[in-house]
């Protein structure tokens, strides 16, 4: 830039102060353009000399510029002219363009595109939904549910209103230890956090434990939200293959050769989307590297009591209390619009996910923790998750027909053993997001096998969810996949002989 | 390290393979010391020679070492010792102190200590509590919750299990866009995101708008949990003084001139903790820096409806919906219990909010949505907000009689022209956690001012909340508190001449 700014014309006596002129000369010229960005400005003393003031005036018309956004300072640099002019906002207060830019950048990933897919599309009637694994609405315990409003509403509304604390509800969180000493992932209800469902539970359980750049190990496939969750707390998520046995622990030790494990998530029972259990070989094989290498585990109950062949599996927790956090909701038990989660830890990091849960929200809300407990209280809840059990097993047997008619041929599955899905995985791949495509358009949903594994298999699978569709509707949804996939394969073979022609 | 690792009595034909003698040798020289954490081992090349086997073998050896956590590898630099013995978990399952060596490093900041301290001690009754700005129980509408209760699980018990909208029932956020219209917070319900109180709404935001290291201009003092939920973004929190005309905006312009302002975060009327509103000139200048330097405002309007002197006041983000970020709950007007909350943004800047609000916990319960869709319906809110400020007003008076009758010759105060609390200062600063210890033995709790304000400012101030506390027992408060201040400042001159003596 030139230092040759015109400053002849300031007048002493003027009606303006001289500073204010010449903070105008300054804004008029970098207004022109005759002062461009990124242009350093006289020093102040230069700038004193030549307009004829004091430094102390020349400071001054910098600070007023700089505060007016024309320009900006650094100490020992300068002053130069900033780079992005001042006076570009929009004169429309409703335009919102400019927030992009001011964001921070943040795309969400495919994993979260799903799992917002998943969620948002719960009103949509004319499609077979076999993407979504929540609780049955026709299994829903409408009564119960009433009748445990009603007392609350009768006999507590004052802590309804009251603040309670973070940790919980106090009988809440004993109803919930209750349950923890029956099926051992809890020991008394101290050990207990109450959350805003599972995902929340995940969520505060990612946030306290890693840090960026932190690995974790997860199950390849598992739950879409415990992926976002580990991604979004900035960890390196590293695969473990899920066979019938449940999640390969082998792999943990592979990665423990190069690596310092941070936590090890997975579901020890009723697995989502394979609906295995884990093997007792493979559950003290991972105890033993939790202790031996110093890692958590996340263990996520959330469809554990939906066994279908035998009684609920004692949780992982109960040999390792130090080392697993356990985490299980109402979600896919009562039902997902309650919202009430938990998790069961001891030592500090019960008292890190506790100031995590404080900073978030101070607490579930009070209404839905107390009938919450209501419902927990006797025996009716045990009864209820037993009865819903045998509903979703008669659910996995006919969507095994429905394969078995139309998609033997093509593709391979797991049995599930417990829970609402079911992992399809295709004898060859096609490309993913073509298939899911095509399936909308046939009419099914399904959750893409890509959006719940941590990185790609060069596999093409499927999590079918046989928990909210009427099993009569199984039929025809598996067999509008199989036109979907077929559609799909007749395409890619036409666009691979047009390649090779 | 020594290469010269004795390997002469590897058997070739024992019953242990080759591969498992060479791996419990090394096992056996590192579990003894003499391979010492760090040493390099040889190449699978020297090995393999050095053992006369081949070298897949030898690298087979290496990959079980790691695998049992005595070695690890770099790809180019070889193998290595671990430095961390692989058997040192504690033989005891539950014990937990291992736990603080695994978790990141992070100490609570005083503001959160303070906040948590807060939050922890509520059922104290025989301490005068003004350290509590919440909604007082006495005057809970405790008959209107109930009927709304009623109603929800007679008429909307199908909504109420279900999973909803990430970004709230819609009954609820048409209710909050009919508020919103009112007191120009929201055009309509696509504006609004319901939240588990303003806490999380706050604690969205400042997850959604900074990226560490990012600038942040606050109020000093503020809302504590405004500091934490910043902090922990990461932020870089600047200060902006609060006068009797609200926040003192040229702070930002200065601010301005040396950095990009990501957030400015302020109260616009009943500021918490001076009871201040932000003057006309001051909106209008806020507004034009925020259009001109493309800036985010949150304002938090938690206590805007419990102004004493005139109606509500109409909220910033009337004249810039796509810049301010507006937050707002029922905590300080109905209960806290309840947990609802709220946000009103447009444009890129709700998308994401909306995002974060789903990967935090899916969306708020169900139930207690509808119950606040109820308690918002019709007149009987507002009216119960106008009536409740009257009562706030009045105990304000109450705390201003008793603060002139025992803190006159100590301290200064701003009148608060709405909301919960009141900003004292003292006319000589004096250690604030002496003052806050010596005050709870006395039997009285305030906020100390250092816990409300981004950096220490070398003035001593309270925050003394005048809403759960029954009036008759402020004189006893204020009293006390003038006798702990008493007894500090005589503390502290006898310290002071025997430093001198």
């Amino acid at each position: 830039m030139s230092y040759n700014i015109n400053l002849n014309d300031i007048e002493r006596n003027g009606e303006r102060s001289v500073t204010q002129q010449l903070v105008d000369r300054f804004a008029e010229l970098i207004d022109a353009g005759s002062l461009e960005p990124g242009a350093k400005l006289p020093t102040t003393r230069a700038l004193a000399e030549q307009a004829g003031v004091n430094p102390l005036t020349a400071a001054r018309v910098y600070r007023r510029l700089g505060e007016l956004g024309y320009t900006t300072a650094t100490v020992g640099r300068g002053t130069f002219v900033r780079t992005r002019p001042p006076h570009s906002a929009p004169a429309d207060a409703n335009d919102d363009t400019w927030q992009l830019a001011a964001l921070p950048h943040r795309t969400p990933s495919y994993t979260e595109q799903m799992l917002e897919e998943s969620f948002r599309s719960p009103e949509r009637t004319d499609v077979v939904m076999l993407s979504a694994g929540w609780a049955d609405p026709a299994s829903f315990p409408r009564r119960a549910v009433e009748d445990a409003g009603r007392r609350v509403l009768a006999e507590h509304m004052d802590e309804t209103l009251n603040y309670q604390p973070v940790e919980g509800v106090p009988v809440l969180r004993e109803a919930i230890a209750d349950l923890g000493a029956r099926h051992r992932f809890a020991t008394g209800p101290d050990e207990i956090v109450v959350t805003t469902g599972a995902k929340q539970a995940i969520d505060l359980a990612a946030r306290a434990l890693l840090e960026p750049g932190d690995v974790a190990v997860v199950e390849s496939p598992t739950f879409a939200g415990t992926l976002s969750a580990f991604e979004n707390a900035g960890a390196r998520l590293l695969p473990m293959p899920v066979d019938e046995d449940g999640a390969d622990i082998g792999a943990i030790e592979r990665i423990l050769a190069r690596h310092e494990v941070k936590v090890v998530a997975l579901q020890t029972s009723c697995q989502n989307p394979t609906g295995t259990a884990l093997s007792q070989e493979r559950r003290e094989r991972l105890l033993e590297l939790a202790r031996e290498r110093s890692f958590f585990v996340v263990e996520d109950g959330v469809y554990s009591g939906l066994r279908f062949d035998g009684p609920r599996l004692p949780a992982l927790r109960a040999d390792a209390p130090a080392h697993v956090v356990h985490i299980e909701s109402l979600s896919k038990t009562v039902a997902g619009g309650l919202r009430i989660g938990w998790l069961a830890a001891k030592g500090p990091v019960l008292a890190r996910l506790a100031q995590l849960k404080m900073k978030s929200d101070l607490h579930t809300p009070s209404m839905t923790q107390l009938v919450a407990a209501e419902l927990l209280s006797g025996d009716a809840y045990e009864d209820h998750v037993r009865t819903s059990a045998a509903v979703y097993r008669d659910r996995r047997d006919a969507m095994l027909e429905a394969l078995d008619r139309h998609f033997a041929d093509a593709a391979s599955w797991i049995v599930p053993g417990g829970g609402h899905n079911l992992w399809v995985t295709l004898d060859r791949p096609v490309d993913e997001r073509q298939l899911y495509a095509e399936a909308l358009r046939e009419g099914v949903t399904f959750l893409p096998g890509g959006a719940v594994q941590p990185e790609p298999t060069g596999r093409t699978s499927l999590r079918l969810s046989f928990s909210i569709v009427p099993p009569e509707r199984f039929d025809d949804g598996i067999r509008r996949l199989a036109r979907a996939l077929r559609a799909v394969q007749r395409r890619s073979r036409v666009a691979a002989t047009g390649m090779i022609s």
